[in-house]
């Protein structure tokens, strides 16, 4: 650096960090499998990631976060499916149209991360705490979504976390190494095997 | 104090301190509703409570916990009304017997704060992250009992998130203060919207 600064194109990313987010994130999970979470530091990820500590922070404001960086993408793709569902959809039809959406930001490259992110996180109570409010975000964000539809509480907000669970339960196994199934196929499997669940409540 | 431990009875409190967690619950709930949670110590709670630094400690890791203090006795108390339902309980049904066991614990005391403790939660993120979590372990004690009594997934965890999400619902309008309703009736109804809204969803 010359004291200059870079030139920053418009959105998140400069064009000269290409993938800088992905980069960090992956630099990050293998960090923190490699020595732990709580052993790893902000330069050593943006080190590994080929980048630096203030690229670092133009992308996360702290290593934690690192970990959840898609959440505020994947709430827009469930409320973006379930707002572009058929009108006659129901609230259950609907929730798979937003499961769906979301289901396509699932790289590959999230796919060969995915146990070691699972690992890192179920080894840290700080950070199954910011796990479970992802999930609260999810049915947050179906749950809005849902009521635009017309959709009354309590069925929006049930609705809602049936999607959660879905979406769980799917990402689980998807990311299991002895998995070889897709992530839509995965979600749909497990929406029907939930909705089959229903009648067996009461 | 004299340099010589007090004498302490088994259990998590000493004679010499009658409802020290009660009393430290209460005066944390006060001081972050006066002062905000960020700017009040744990050294302000204790005195607030009129007991000791070192007294907080034996109750609580920090001045976080102690705004979720009853959670251990509200995941055993759900589940142990779920452990003690009729064999012939449905799934929800021995979810509701699980709520209600649980709502004994909710004191005239905890109504009376509920609504600066409701308060607090909310204006912190770390504390909105706390309390995701303290419903992921309401899920998944409940959860748990319900497979003991041979309920196979994913039935169990979704009458359990059924049960969170009644008892969040009830809670809500259990500390509003327009409110005169008992919590457990409270329980009950919501319960009943829940399961009338599950023939909507499909």
């Amino acid at each position: 650096m010359t004291g200059q600064s870079p030139i920053v194109y418009p959105g998140r990313m400069s064009r000269w960090e290409p993938q800088a987010r992905e980069r960090l994130v992956r630099a990050a999970v293998e960090l923190f499998d490699e020595h732990g979470y709580d052993s790893t530091t902000v330069v050593q990820i943006a080190q590994r990631a080929g980048l630096t500590k203030s690229t670092f922070f133009r992308h996360f404001p702290d290593k934690r976060e690192v970990l959840f960086a898609g959440q505020d993408v994947l709430c827009e793709l469930l409320a973006g499916g379930i707002d572009a569902a058929p009108d006659e959809a129901t609230p259950l039809s609907a929730v798979a149209a937003g499961l769906e959406a979301a289901a396509g930001n699932f790289t590959p490259e999230l796919h060969a991360i995915g146990p070691a992110l699972r690992a890192v996180v179920e080894s840290n109570s700080d950070l199954r705490e910011r796990e479970a409010l992802k999930h609260h975000s999810f049915a947050d964000a179906m749950t809005l979504a849902l009521r635009r539809r017309g959709i009354a509480d309590p069925a929006a907000g049930l609705a809602a976390w049936l999607g959660v669970l879905a979406f769980t339960d799917a990402y689980a196994c998807w990311i299991d190494p002895a998995c070889d199934q897709e992530l839509t196929a995965l979600l749909r499997l497990k929406l029907r095997e939930l909705r089959a669940a229903i009648s067996s409540l009461d």
